[in-house]
């Protein structure tokens, strides 16, 4: 008979904490999906136990957490941290930034990889794919929005750095939790909300407050989520650990952009069918968003060096991803979208 | 000190075949990514060495080879197949079916998973997501093409189940190997071709010999590739080996598409600058191709039961990614192409 095997190494524990509640089960099931591939492809001996917001640190202090080394990793979207350094952003979402598929070739196979990587060096991180949300939807407005001039003086609940964008519309950005959205909308306190697309967003029952639903959020025309994980533990792990937390990463960023992909297009449906009123933002507001955008981004290259080398890299790239995905892409979607099947 | 770790389980040693050429690197690179990250995370205990088209089965035997054992996979394009049964193609590519993420979804977290891992398993294949190209062009032409009475008699190298509908519009499939269509294009034994998209075929160097791109390939609106894996071999992997093949694959899957992505605008570009001339395919033709898919799917429905039980599945799935596809993510994206970054 052979010997049974003895492991040298010793069990791996790691903690990882997320930016979002458990009831996410799209976005917060991407370090689930991580999790449990870890666990089966090393045969229960690196297990990475999956925190919710608020569990061992807030939303937002998971960059804090797996810089200083309080959790070996984290999952998250970039752009919550760009107080820290508006680059951040350039890897989850900038508003009229790249789709989710553009994004991703930017990061595989462009040099998008190398820079964020370079760049996150800096906070002790490594960043590894961690889902895509793709194009979100534009959020829940109390009043219908016609031109750039509605934008002024709206009390606007939006997530991370875009909101840098709609103060330079004269509009006011709110960060306030997905849990307390409902209610603020509902008060007053808030005119406008915007979460995520369709399926996340039915669940919290947004249309029974604000009943026009405007698309596309151009602010996020994919979001990149990241899983970050600490250098020094990274560097703990054999190289077989290493790889597998690589292809476990890719498992859970296909695994999500599916779900989101899968599921939206029901809860649209429902929503529409509960006379939601879902509209295109007018011309004249993608507009007057993409100058201010255009401007803020004029003024990073200036005052951010960061932002530059990185941004300057992704402009070019998203420019010539643009031109192709005309072609092919573009063309056979729109011709589908023309026809009944 | 601690003993160092014994292995009682022999080293694995496994082999694919590939239906491609080495000189492919996207779309053979794809087995390899798969072979790497197989390597590194089992330590070099679980190796799969790649084998190009040819080298130990032809491009087309695959299929055979994994059913019969021969190989324990293969990395393929699951249309090539159809003569064996029509409903392979629709996990590859069928003529107006889904884009690369949709397909992707229908997979990973609608019922396409389910469906064709029931209908492989009579061929005792497991299938894996083994990378997708996008959307393709479609194709080479030494003439323009104005309507559809310039597809009667047209004699159209192109790959797999499409040239059934090419046949209802008149036209002559030909099945004719990547190596060899430049010679029959420049000779004029056939009229038109088709191969993938910019990147691959600018290295074929088509443009010198048939000036007229046409895009979209409306039979490819994007083509999955897949591993397949025998059956047998794969229930012989401890739990561990078998995670282990699934990230793998996923881990191919994204960065395959990822290449195609970055690699084909510059491409694109560099064919444009050698005057290449870039068309649509008419109105006309797209609507008479439409039909004429639509007819060979109704008269499947009718003739073979894996197709029907699959394709219905599909369709209504499709369907509603569409519906959904128009807003935020088709708004997105046209609103993008309409500007000067």
């Amino acid at each position: 008979g052979v010997a049974p095997a003895v492991h040298a190494q010793a069990a791996i524990r790691w903690r990882l904490a997320s930016s979002f509640p458990k009831s996410l089960d799209t976005i917060f099931g991407a370090a689930e999906v991580f999790s449990k591939a870890v666990k089966e492809m090393s045969g229960g001996k690196f297990e990475v136990s999956v925190h919710a917001a608020g569990e061992l640190m807030p939303a937002f202090g998971v960059v804090d957490g797996v810089q200083n080394g309080t959790v070996e990793m984290a999952h998250t979207a970039p752009y919550y941290f760009f107080g820290k350094n508006e680059a951040f952003a350039i890897g989850g979402a900038i508003p009229f930034g790249m789709n989710s598929r553009q994004l991703t070739a930017w990061i595989v196979d462009g040099n998008g990889g190398k820079l964020m990587r370079e760049f996150y060096a800096k906070y002790s991180i490594v960043n590894f794919l961690g889902g895509n949300t793709g194009a979100q939807m534009g959020g829940w407005f109390r009043k219908e929005i016609k031109s750039p001039a509605d934008i002024k003086g709206l009390k606007f609940r939006i997530g991370g750095f875009a909101g840098k964008v709609i103060e330079r519309m004269g509009g006011v950005p709110q960060n306030i939790p997905g849990g307390e959205i409902y209610q603020a909308l509902e008060k007053g306190t808030i005119d406008a909300a915007e979460w995520i697309g369709p399926y996340d967003d039915q669940k919290l029952g947004f249309n029974k407050v604000a009943p026009f639903y405007y698309y596309p959020g151009w602010w996020e025309g994919s979001l990149n989520l990241e899983f970050y994980v600490n250098q020094k533990a990274l560097n703990g792990l054999s190289a077989e650990n290493k790889a597998i937390v690589q292809a476990a990463a890719y498992e859970a960023h296909v695994t999500t952009q599916a779900r989101y992909d899968a599921r939206n297009p029901g809860a649209l449906k429902q929503l529409v069918a509960a006379k939601t009123k879902v509209l295109p933002f007018p011309q004249s507001v993608l507009d007057a968003s993409f100058q201010a955008s255009m401007d803020l981004y004029g003024d990073l290259e200036k005052s951010n060096p960061d932002w530059k080398k990185i941004y300057d890299d992704y402009r070019n790239f998203q420019r010539d991803e643009i031109l192709w995905f005309r072609f092919a892409e573009g063309r056979f979607d729109s011709f589908m979208s023309s026809k009944k099947l």
